[in-house]
């Protein structure tokens, strides 16, 4: 069995690269939207032509961003959406509806401070948790039934 | 032609009721989650039995209102999503995704200060819009073809 | 909004009267499937003539009772499932099984004794409840949004 | 034609071991849930914290769990569900319901005591079969065409 | 409950005006192809203009028959397929391959000398019968749970 | 049986209207796009707000227009696409492969001198026809089984 | 692009083997069911266990057949079916109607003889042919753009 | 990540040469219609036999060249459809409309004088170009994240 896990959201802390390089080993292939802020921002233009009015500028960038986001949540067996401290994430509060609505195995990973305004997004998940380590450990788990020592 | 319209996001303003009175004469029927902040929070424990962590407490009010939204959002032919000044709103953000994922015709409502954190759900939509009575004019249109005037 | 649910599982105590007594005047259309036990058991034999290998007899009654089972399973926006304290009641499980794989709202009643048997069934849930009354609370509440007092 | 079998139920004796050595050269692929008792019964509140209440012990777990089975499940072409003499096993009857409204080709293995009360299990089922050698001699037929001799 | 049955097949005895007639009172909706075997053949010609190739002229008729069929079939709960003594009639099974696919819950009504080679359909179907009464035996079983007296 | 019928193509010919007044009587309702030509190219800008730049008004008009054509291609049983002497008429194509998609019944209504460049469009059709009158036909052969006299 | 190519239907002829020879160095898998009459005939009893009623021993094997059969239609691009000179061949038409349902690429294999008896089986076919080599072609063809010559 | 891309449309320029020339190195498997002008309009009557009427000498082509444009467009992640500066091009947006109902991201690709008449097809769209050199930066940057220097 191959995991193919997408990790949605804040892009701003090492939650990515904690939880692959914690993988390690696994059967398991991760994807990611674009995490480069300023390219994802930015693409739409840089690619099809400048627009002057910033919302059509975003409009560009949000619609080639979905070719690759679409295509790899839909190909997940696993999403993990990770809600930082910052920022509205809608994003990723999108991501996670959409992937419910898939019927993807859905892992919400945020602070405990975030708990009671995820909590309709945490109703549709498998599994809630704190840091990218309890990740690996669901994955290792279900995937060879090895639970931490 | 009857729309079924799901009005999802924010509960502290009367956008609700601002949709519904402009649409009066029009063939819609409106729906929407509980709206009462402190109902949709406490249903869970108020039926099925208190909690003393405040997670579990959340999740059984969650799943519970699920039961609702989930079957308003699968049998609405256009799911609005109201994005307001306030509060992270993920919810709101979630049901889009839902929505999105199940082909809906998305509709957004958000003031101008939020269009670059909702591009990735703006782009989503069928239409963006600022004031309720703007999702009223598309309602008619799209119903009987008229325009405002 | 009107809820059709289906009464699944347990025959031998008076908890489909229950929930329908209560939920008198709620805008709810129950189903259930042949609760006489004799008929359901030989209704093939009945109509479709005699066997005398009993996994016959019971496979043909099994199908006809399918007939009716899955379209209204199918029809059912949610699915209340009932353990009883007897039997291997293995058919109730099948069909919180077969509705939680068609996306239904599945709600499971139980007593205390069996809730570590009934986990897996459970985790697929959205409510799980000990008496007809929590469903009757749980259908008002998530069709108008009033708990109970 | 390759298949890939999921073997769901009981897991107190070794029919995974007859079946998975019967097959030993067949173009199958097989999986089942992990079937590590005390592991599957703690891996939630091993990898995601300890709950004082067995109910969410158990639903912490039972939810991990379904990361795996469910996609197992979904990517199965054959799903046997073995019933023992034993317990209440309403999981397997939960999975066979599960994988029968997916279409999955269901085999039900069980011993002639059940019949009666499985008739509505076996009534979804492609072949019912007491023994696990008969269950390999179905993957051989039906991959090669060959019978026991 | 209403039941939408379609019935296919055969149409040189009075098996459906049986099952029509046998099922009065009960909350059935029937339909059919169309039985006025001329018209059937010639729906094509007669409307779209004549074709000097028999080959295009049964095309452009089973093409416009299909736009009725499938509709009904896609719509039936039940499809009731009869196979009578005469004619090769593949519409028949194919109709019975397509509802099986589709996951309508198939009848299939035969006389004896039928059985073998009809196998494979029957193996599709809820229940396999001879005489159009036992269609009406099986409806109001289902539908009310009364067995024929 | 009722048929909904989707009629979509050229609307600068009265098409749409001997149709339906062909169909008086028949158990059919029949729906369009918004034909204002006028209102359909710039209902976007007339709601939401102007746009400089032409591309930007087409697109916010074409996805507020696709509210109610997605809606009604989807509820439709038939959808007549019909193909006019003059313009590039892409949309109408674009309809046709939507709803072909979607296994919709095909009717393709175009003059002779169209067949070649329509082939493509032809060939996942159920009907290809010249005049309304035609549409009509089928439509009541096909609901009752008469043909034209 | 490779092609898995069902081939259904008549197993009294040299058709499959023309047409896999035919095909040699093309990139097609191709599939059957079990071709061995007296195996696919007897295979129920032979692992399952005898039956005196020669129905029962007939659904079983029927039913274990379909553990094949459905996977690879379910898998196929493209489902040839073939009828012959001969015997009812319902299994064929129902493969045909099951192929269709499912969307699959659908081509016939006859002679002239049928052709009128298989209208409706050949109206939802993207290809009729009458020789197997026909069908090579088709699969040269539409797999490189080489006519034959 | 791989891309599967069908690239759809025009014919006469070598538009999709350039698109395959650039995207060298990428990981993207590209498909087309077969382009043989004269093979794709006469494989039908060159495999199937000879028609005297254009018609059916077309139907007969378009449908075997579904056979190949189904499946490819059925399995490709992204669709591009061409449109030139000639011709009808009614299978292009035909294409278009049957990409956008399979959920398929679409890409158009046209000259500035035909916004205008494509505006529905581009409203479904994710992204649209003017220069084939654009398409291979979108896959470039939806694959990797590099945007063009």
């Amino acid at each position: 069995m191959t995991y193919r896990v997408y990790l949605s959201g804040e892009i701003h802390t090492d939650w990515r690269e904690r939880i692959i390089a914690g993988a390690n080993g696994l059967d398991v292939t991760f994807s990611a939207p674009v995490t480069d802020h300023a390219a994802s921002d930015d693409c739409g233009v840089a690619i099809l032509g400048a627009e002057p009015n910033k919302v059509w500028h975003d409009h560009k960038g949000a619609k080639l961003n979905a070719i690759r986001t679409r295509k790899l949540i839909a190909e997940a067996d696993i999403v993990v959406v990770r809600f930082g401290a910052q920022y509205k994430q809608w994003n990723a509060a999108f991501d996670a509806g959409y992937a419910a609505a898939l019927g993807k195995s859905l892992i919400v990973l945020h602070g405990p401070d975030h708990a009671h305004a995820l909590k309709e997004v945490c109703a549709a998940a498998l599994a809630v948790a704190e840091e990218p380590e309890q990740v690996v450990d669901i994955l290792r788990y279900t995937l060879d039934g090895t639970l931490p020592s």
